[in-house]
This record gives C-alpha cells, sequence and structure tokens, in this order.
C-alpha cells in the first residue's frame, strides 16, 4: 500500500505514477483514504475483482492500463509472439468482471493499437500513451455529460440518486453524480438524495463522501425508502448511471436502478441515465443479452468480517439489473441528450471525440 | 437478562412468567436467544422503543401486558384514582410508537375492563386475565389468517415477502409469514425470497431465521433486488404485515412495502396484506393521516457499533411507507379474505372472536 500525501484539487482516482498504477482503495473509503499500487495484470484484476476500483468508466480506464502494464511486461523480440501475449492478457482483462462493457472495450482499444504498432517497445509506449488519452477523454466525456444533463435538472429541490457514479466512478469528475454537480455550478440550488446501495453500500460510503467534498447538500436513505420519498413528492428528478447499454437503451445498471425507475414512472418523475457513449453496446438488441454479474452470498450476509444474516439462509446477490428503455426518460451523453427511441441514436456514427474514431496519439 | 432453558416448539416470543413479562429479545438475534424480563411499565416502553418486542401484533400484546404490570404496582384504595393513574401509564405506552395502532387499541381495552372493576384488586386481575386472552387470541387470529390466506398462494414456487411478520413480530405463529407456513403445512412446495429489510435487518436476522427453523426453503436478497427478482419472473405472489390498516384499504407497513406493492403491479403479481383485524384503524381515514415514525440517523449510519456511512450527510429514516389500497390485491384477515373496494367491508361489523365484541372472561 502506497499512501498519496494528499488529494488532488479534483479528485482523480486513478494515477500512473513512476510505471506503477495508483487506485484511491475504495473498499477503505470512507474511513481511510488509501491508494493501492497495482503493478501487473494479476493485481488489476485483483483490484477490479475486489472493487478497490469499480464502476463502468473507472474498470474500463484501469484496463487501459492493466493493458500498459502487460504490454511492458511481455519479453519478446517480434510482433506476433507479442500480440499472441498481449491477447491472452486482454482476455483475462475483459473476463475479471462481465457486466460492464468497458472492460472489453479498453482492451479492444488497445489491442487495436498494438496492431498498427512495428515493435514491441513501440507498442508498449502507444498502448501507455492510449490510456492516458483514454483517461483524459473520460474526464472530458464527463464534464460534456455534465453540461448536457445540467440543463435537465430543477433549478432547485431534490434529486434522487443511486450507487456512485462520481468521481471514484470514473476517471474523474462523474457521470450522473456529474450531472448533479454541473447543475449545482451552474448555479441551480438542487440538494441529493442518496441510496445506501447494498450491499456494497456505495451510495452511504461514496457518494456521501464525495458530496460533502463538494459542498452539496446530501441526505442518505436506505434503498427500500426511495419509493416513499417520491410518493410523497420529495423528488424531482431520479438520474443514474450505467453499466451497459443495450441497442435499444435497455440499461444494465446498479442492482436497485430498475426499481428506482418503475417508481419514478408510477409517480410521473422523470428518469434520466447519463453515461458516456463508451458504455454502450451495440452488439447486445436489448437487456435480455446482458450478462448480469452475481456475487458472493458472503457480501449479503456479512457486514465488515460480521455475521448480520442467519444461519441457513441461500442468497441471490445479482450486481445489477436491467431497466427498459420504455422505461427512461432520456439518456445523458457527451455527445448530447438522447430520447426515446434510442435505437437509431445509439446506432448513428459518433463524432470525435468518440472512442471508436478517436487517433490515438 | 434471564435466559429460558429452551424455546418452546411452538416458537412464542411474549411471556408472562412469576409476575413478570418475559420477552424474547429481537435486537440480539440470531446471535443470541437472550430474553428480557420486564418488570414494570417503564421497561416495556424501553423494550418497545429499542425494538427488543417489534410487529404490530407483538407491541400490542406487550402493550397488554404493561397494562398488567401498570395495574399491579398502583397503590391506590379508590376506583377513581386507580383509573386516573392506570390512564396516565396507558396514555405513555400508547406513546411508544407512533406507527402502529395496536398498541393504542390494547391499552383501550384494558381501560375498557378497568372501567367495569369495583376495586382496583379485581381491575388488576382482570387486566392480566384480558393480556393473556389477547395473546391467546392473537394466535387462534393468526392460524386463521393463515388458513385464509393459504389458499391464495401458489402450490409451488416462490413468494416474497418484507420485514417479519412471523411468530416472532405476533404472540406466535405469524401473519404473512403464518400465510406462508399454513401453505407450506397444507403441502404447497412453496419457497420463500425474503428481503434483508434495512436498517433493522428483520428480513435477515429474524425471518431467515424462522424459516430455517420451520425447513422451509429461504433466500435472502438486498431489498432492491426485489424488482430484479419480479422481473425475471421468479416470484408468484407478494405478501406482508401490516402496521395500520386505514378505513380505505390504505395501508402503513414496514419501509420498502410501497415499493414492493408498486413493482408488484408492474409486474402483473398479486399483491396481499395479511394482518389481523386489530390492525385496522377505522378513526383514519386514508394512508395520509397515519403518522409515520422517523427514527434516528445511527440506524442507517452505523451498523452493529460501526460507522459504515460517510460523514457529513443527513439522513431520513422513515420506519414506514403507506400501500395505496388500489395496490393491494387482497387483505387477508382472520375473519376472510377481503377484496377491494375494502371500505364497506372494514367498517361491516366484526363477528366475534374480533376484539370490539369479545367479552373479557
Amino acid at each position: 500500500m502506497s499512501h498519496l500525501p494528499t488529494i488532488a484539487e479534483e479528485l482523480q482516482p486513478i494515477v500512473w505514477q513512476d510505471g506503477h498504477l495508483l487506485l484511491l482503495d475504495q473498499t477503505q473509503l470512507p474511513a481511510r483514504e488509501e491508494w493501492v499500487t497495482v503493478r501487473d495484470v494479476a493485481g488489476a484484476i485483483e483490484a477490479v475483482r475486489a472493487m478497490r476500483v469499480r464502476g463502468a468508466p473507472a474498470i474500463g480506464i484501469a484496463a487501459a492500463y492493466a493493458m500498459a502494464l502487460a504490454a511492458h511486461s511481455i519479453e519478446v523480440p517480434t510482433m506476433p509472439a507479442f500480440l499472441g501475449e498481449l491477447d491472452a492478457q486482454a482476455e483475462r482483462i475483459a473476463a475479471a468482471r462481465p457486466t460492464a462493457v468497458n472492460l472489453a472495450w479498453a482492451v479492444e482499444r488497445s489491442m487495436g493499437v498494438a496492431r498498427t504498432c512495428s515493435t514491441p517497445a513501440e507498442a508498449a509506449e502507444r498502448i501507455l500513451a492510449l490510456a492516458h488519452t483514454m483517461r483524459e477523454e473520460d474526464v472530458e466525456s464527463n464534464r460534456a455529460i455534465g453540461r448536457n444533463g445540467a440543463a435537465l435538472m430543477p433549478d432547485s429541490g431534490a434529486i434522487l440518486t443511486h450507487c456512485n457514479t462520481g468521481a471514484l466512478a470514473t476517471a474523474g469528475y462523474g457521470t450522473a453524480l456529474g450531472v448533479i454537480r454541473a447543475a449545482w455550478d451552474s448555479g441551480k440550488r438542487v440538494q441529493v438524495f442518496c441510496t445506501e446501495t447494498r450491499p456494497w453500500l456505495q451510495g452511504a460510503r461514496l457518494t456521501a463522501w464525495e458530496l460533502a467534498r463538494l459542498g452539496i447538500h446530501a441526505t442518505l436513505i436506505v434503498d427500500s425508502a426511495a419509493g416513499a420519498l417520491m410518493a410523497s413528492g420529495g423528488v424531482a428528478a431520479v438520474v443514474t448511471g450505467a453499466d451497459r447499454i443495450a441497442a435499444n437503451g435497455d440499461t444494465a445498471n446498479k442492482i436497485g436502478t430498475y426499481s428506482l425507475a418503475e417508481l419514478a414512472a408510477a409517480n410521473g418523475i422523470p428518469f434520466y441515465i447519463a453515461a458516456p457513449l463508451s458504455t454502450v453496446d451495440l452488439d447486445v438488441k436489448s437487456g435480455a443479452d446482458i450478462p448480469v454479474e452475481e456475487r458472493p452470498a458472503v457480501e449479503v450476509t456479512s457486514l465488515a468480517g460480521q455475521r448480520i444474516a442467519a444461519e441457513g439462509v441461500d442468497v441471490w446477490n445479482p450486481v445489477f439489473d436491467m431497466t427498459p428503455a420504455r422505461l427512461i426518460t432520456a439518456i445523458i451523453t457527451e455527445r448530447g441528450v438522447l430520447r426515446p427511441p434510442y435505437e437509431a441514436q445509439l446506432r448513428a456514427p459518433h463524432p470525435s471525440p468518440l472512442p471508436q474514431e478517436k487517433t490515438v496519439a
């Protein structure tokens, strides 16, 4: 474990330093601000699996750096051998978690760059440069999402969000939380209700921490209080992130997102998804085709090493759920605000600086 | 703290023994089966407020015994003085928690009996007899609710329930969990999904414990996974208890119940409330008139003495929410299954053995 002396004014949880990847360990927040040093692919995979880094955009950037670590560690003289070994590492990295498409997207971009190189050394250098670029692109995308989404937010009143979609879930700034932040920065006097987000408590631990840091008033609720809050008239808009968006707009996101969308619809409240277009997977037609990760029972039955559930009970612990496109008022992207029906807009060619067209420096 | 050597085959969490009230302490389950001895009204109020005894029917029975403790402790010779002091104690007991109507109902029944007595000694004796009767009535009611509700349950498949509505929430047998249990005992091969029920984890701690004890297969989910579960087609029916039912059928119950009802409606799944008619409050027209208790922030921000939320965040911790009658497929009572519109049926004269007509022995 390494400790950075101070957190930068602008929180960025993924840092490349002295040939290593540093990650602000999200399993330790808010109690401790610890940075974990990742030196190889195995370390990166452990960090993703153990959720030291989490959030679809953030694990995409971490995967890009993991590819750089892989490329620098492969010691073969020829490009075919190099590409073969790199591809094997890419598969391992992409498989670290199954739902967010960003892992696969990041390693594919890295492989694409590698295939254009003449030597392993050049490839290693350019893959690292790509990771830096993707990190910068992500922050830029998030700022654009924020600008685009801020206009949809109320001038005052409360916004409900779920899980953590802030700087910690990205390379910086945040997606859904970025929208809230941009609304605040534009002078809208909003306040935030954040769900605690069981079982990992990303809302209680991370979103509450980020909002306190930003000086935006936050109120924490248990996940199941969201319905009562919406029925009370206390919510002007709901905005969440996304882990994968299918071609038709169906969205996989943190477990509980579907419930919030259904409750928002029942109470006449707009429900927004805020995500970069890197989260869109045009290869999956609908939410039914997105694999949903299930994590171990112990995440539900224990907390901080302490058993909280009775013995003898089974557990179903899906990490994500699927929100059908019909419940999504709009998808806020860096390119603009998409309205239903989504498919044609999601399939339209993406102007720069979208990942697939961007030329890597 | 007293320890009973064994739990009776049929779990009954409220026991009168040697002039004291013994409560199976529900803050300690499932880790420890501890019985707390209640010797006076202050002890009873502490036990209700601290949720050592919880569940609308159970706190009603505890209140009836608290009235017996009060009656036995008042040392005045004349009935007017006795009734005056008893009434003051009744008000304290009824105010221990605001939402469940059962506290008020129990102390009113006790006062009604007291007013027919000639001496304080006679009143004390009859109030204790009433408490015993109410305890027996509650178990009988629950068995009748179980019989009435079992017919509505599927022959196989999964039933989703929320919070704890089993023997622990009542004098014995349970309401919604009693329905599930009666369905099982009638040969229906159902399984149960129980929500963990944040922040108190009654589902994870108590319902899972009761179902394991009964040998009924249970699967635990975080509260926010209920929507995904319902959307997956994995739930044949939802059944919960009630803390107070308004004259129009609107139902106050554990926070999150409204969300489950809305999600059930959206997914075409029947949603049932199972509760004794003592939970009906004809004096409130609709759910809007039912007071909803809010409990301290620390219940959400800490667990087992450990801080789990970031500092600097506010908390909204409502204990109950309101499910509108239009979302309730049926209300399962000891008198039978009520279907919407509910008001006329709820206002119909209750045949014996309903509380308001029952003559106390």
